[in-house]
């Protein structure tokens, strides 16, 4: 038996938010649906949020209606109250609430405190289990902060403490703009491991600096074992200027594969899914696995 | 005291000889001269190879020959005899010369047995030493070949013994196509170090799959100290289609910089020579940090 890991695909809501022009909401459907087929049992397939804010993401609804449920967990974003009861009726699998470890992001981000944010939560989380909704909270700027820099890990664990005195424990940790370092990676995740052992960790990186899977790498040597990933790297954040996209998911798929690390994804599926957005798109994406092929058989078999 | 590691500059020769369009002399002498000018301490100029071979490099001496010299060591790569001849004259500090692992790559490369190989660098060095120049070899397709395939780390080693054998104890390990992953490199070196303590080995890879980055930080983990990089990603190999770029100089020198580990480069001069290069060669590169800016103070000092 090797080893594992569980990715989470975020291209439907941390990809295609980015997205100016609109996507058909047949166009999104088709494209998670298309991850789906390729072993991914776990995805972030929208966000519900202000149609004002982020309008490409006004039909979460009915992409959430259409997708293929094979024993999938479906969840959705949300940044608030609001966007919870919303996801909740949508009956999503679990939702993801966002608050930032900077506070000038998560004023930026979501116009809140953070203190106003953790009450709200605790709120939500009271929520989601009262609706047998399972509730994970993404750490937004864990790893630092372009309005704040870089800080210490105390600031991280602060808050984890409070939430986890509200009885969650399942933090996905996000390198909201592409910041993070693959020593700091391990550092972060072996303080919040050892001081939190009852709560899972997830990792949320961004290639926005090109250390998107040494840091990915880094986390999963600190025993990490749950990613979230995008389709031809795609996404961002929109409150993050310049930043680029998320870990490539079939760039990390290959990887794994190659490393003898089981994701349950097949390799050459998930390729064809990434093509098949890079059609939707109409542009180069940043993939490499997509245009090089696979390491291994490179030339007799693709 | 915090770390170091050695990165050697192979913009010049790895990476222009994959550009098609003729690059100026001059353009290629203001380029190298300010990736000097920003700290790199050593840097791969150019290759002696027949110009009929790779036309884009046949202004080898003249690009040496306007190398501002501050304490730097000039590299150039070899094929053969008569390249290390031409090197030797035009007065390199060091030479680097190739052979490749796989049997069908060294082939395709230079148009030799791996055998045959062995023998002329046998010849070549006892020629290097008697006019007191520093040889290394680079061990192409170390990693694994787009047409032989991965194998077993003994086949590297046995081709490091024979080298050792003649007196040689540089190698540099490459990953020609980007075939390699962070498992297999912290096996491989471990396996080399432990077996070759005498040994000073450097690592050449390649982002072809988007690992490039990561397998840099494997080997560093492995007690690596010495890596090859080029300005905004550019090169690969001529030989081994679809082939994208070297692991990105100014993105690692920002990663180490990020992690306390000394480079001796500014990294802000040397993302200003990436900016330098994109004019020169008229497209966007694949570089990020030259893109979002430093992850620290990027909006303040920016």
């Amino acid at each position: 038996m090797g080893d594992y890991v569980n990715i989470t695909d975020v291209t439907g809501r941390d990809g295609f938010q980015m997205e100016k022009d609109w996507i058909e909401t047949q166009d999104k459907i088709d494209v998670i649906n298309s991850i789906v087929y390729s072993g991914v049992k776990r995805v972030e397939v929208t966000s519900f949020v202000s149609p004002n804010a982020i309008p490409q993401l006004k039909d979460a609804r009915q992409v959430i209606e259409k997708i293929q449920e094979n024993n999938i967990e479906i969840i959705a974003l949300v940044p608030n109250m609001i966007g919870a009861e919303n996801a909740i009726d949508a009956n999503v699998d679990g939702i993801n609430v966002v608050i930032s470890i900077s506070e000038t992001h998560n004023k930026k981000n979501i116009n809140k405190t953070v203190e106003e944010s953790l009450l709200e939560i605790a709120e939500i989380n009271r929520f989601a289990k009262k609706n047998n909704t399972a509730i994970n909270i993404g750490l937004g700027t864990t790893f630092g902060c372009p309005y704040e820099g870089l800080y210490e890990v105390d600031k991280v664990v602060n808050v984890i403490k409070r939430l986890m005195e509200e009885g969650i424990n399942n933090f996905n940790l996000a390198d909201t703009t592409g910041m993070a370092n693959p020593l700091q990676i391990t550092h972060f995740v072996n303080t919040v491991k050892s001081l939190f052992p009852d709560a899972q960790f997830s990792l949320h990186l961004h290639n926005t600096r090109g250390l998107g899977v040494v840091n990915l790498y880094a986390g999963y040597k600190a025993g990490i074992r749950n990613f979230d990933a995008a389709l031809g790297g795609i996404g961002g954040c929109p409150f993050a200027p310049k930043a680029t996209g998320n870990v490539c998911l079939e760039d990390i798929v290959h990887m794994f594969e190659l490393m003898g690390v089981y994701t349950g994804i097949h390799t050459r599926k998930i390729i064809e899914s990434a093509k098949k957005l890079e059609k939707v798109l109409g542009y180069k994406l940043h993939g490499q696995v997509m245009k090089s092929g696979l390491a291994v058989g490179t030339y007799k078999n693709d």
